[in-house]
């Protein structure tokens, strides 16, 4: 019965998710999923990755949490519009929703913007399961979670088409084997886009903004195609 | 509707576990349950802890991933029996339940057991909401998380009568502010345990490992009283 019951939540997020995914079209917005266990350094990447695309690319964030305003309060220097969720008013989700993302998408103004990021809950499992009508998904792991995260939760690293190794500042204190951990995110994911980056030092992130411009580039397209 | 089934679900997981845990005291047997987010370096602690406490203290371990026995395969070099469970042949569940922990536990030989440790899927958020019949609950957080956790998770470090702040031998590479780790911790759960520990030099153990004895030696004289 459980079983049964969790289908029919994902069947309702899935309709809603394609709504929301037919809306950011048409407003020609790339949305981008960011996920991660809690403490992988997502909130620190956000925060160097739209200082350095703003106001190039008009950027948005959603970020999620099941308490606090700290994430918000971080980003907003950056100077993009920032809602922050907390999932504890509605029960504590361990995950954002498509109907979330909706309401909260109506708090921010849509005219002229080219990226909304969503940062969900920290959370290598549930979110995974949860389209929110993005473009991209996107998972960040830190080095310090050691190398087998992705075949030990291997539907967030199907389920993504980018991962970052973050934190590389602290490698050299670390017994982690980074080839093992590429060849682990292969196995799981052949192909899959990963960049090694430290968001404390801003290594690695010259990569990662490229990849975000060619996709916001692209959606920008098919817009005026349209 | 959503939140009636996931109260029924609940509600299902707390008689179970109230058959546990009489089951469990039946028996003498202290039952630990041992949660974080994933990478926090629970199995490497649970390795040493084993180490040292047994063959003194009689320890078996059941252990949840999603999916591989890696964490299983490292905890049995202690002569520990342990069982895994990857949650991924009943849908990736993102916890341990009541009922999955009766199942595991029959696996294991109980006579002259005297500790269970539940190693729970690396996750900060839905296991703390399944008892499962546990004596005690403990998370480990890694340094290299960030000091924000407890506030952002609260209802894991209400839920917990321990936590370890692991990974020390990190602390010289990370800006991280033990004080207010410590003082987050206790804004949320006032006068909780707090062991500063890493596992991978050792350093910091010894009281952990003494919080333990003490609750196991109790547990067994309450069983002779009765």
């Amino acid at each position: 019965m459980e079983v049964k019951v969790v289908r029919n939540v994902l069947d309702v997020n899935a309709k809603m998710a394609a709504e929301n995914r037919r809306f950011f079209a048409e407003n020609g917005i790339f949305v981008l999923n960011v996920m991660s266990s809690p403490g992988s350094g997502k909130t620190t990447i956000l925060e160097k990755t739209l200082t350095r695309i703003m106001p190039e690319i008009q950027s948005a964030v959603i970020v999620g949490d099941i308490c606090t305003t700290n994430d918000a309060d971080r980003l907003s220097i950056s100077g993009a519009p920032v809602v922050q969720i907390n999932t504890d008013e509605f029960g504590g989700d361990c995950h954002l929703a498509a109907h979330v993302i909706e309401n909260a998408a109506r708090q921010i103004d849509l005219a002229g913007l080219d990226l909304l990021i969503v940062e969900n809950v920290g959370n290598l499992v549930c979110p995974a399961e949860f389209d929110i009508g993005e473009d991209a998904r996107v998972v960040v792991l830190s080095v310090a979670e050691g190398e087998d995260k992705s075949v030990k939760y291997p539907l967030m690293f199907r389920e993504c088409q980018a991962c970052l190794l973050n934190k590389t500042d602290l490698l050299p204190y670390l017994d982690y084997d980074l080839e093992k951990a590429r060849q682990y995110i292969d196995q799981v994911h052949p192909g899959m886009s990963v960049f090694e980056t430290s968001a404390k030092t801003g290594e690695g992130l010259d990569s990662w903004i490229s990849w975000i411009r060619e996709r916001v580039a692209e959606k920008a397209g098919l817009q005026q195609q349209a």
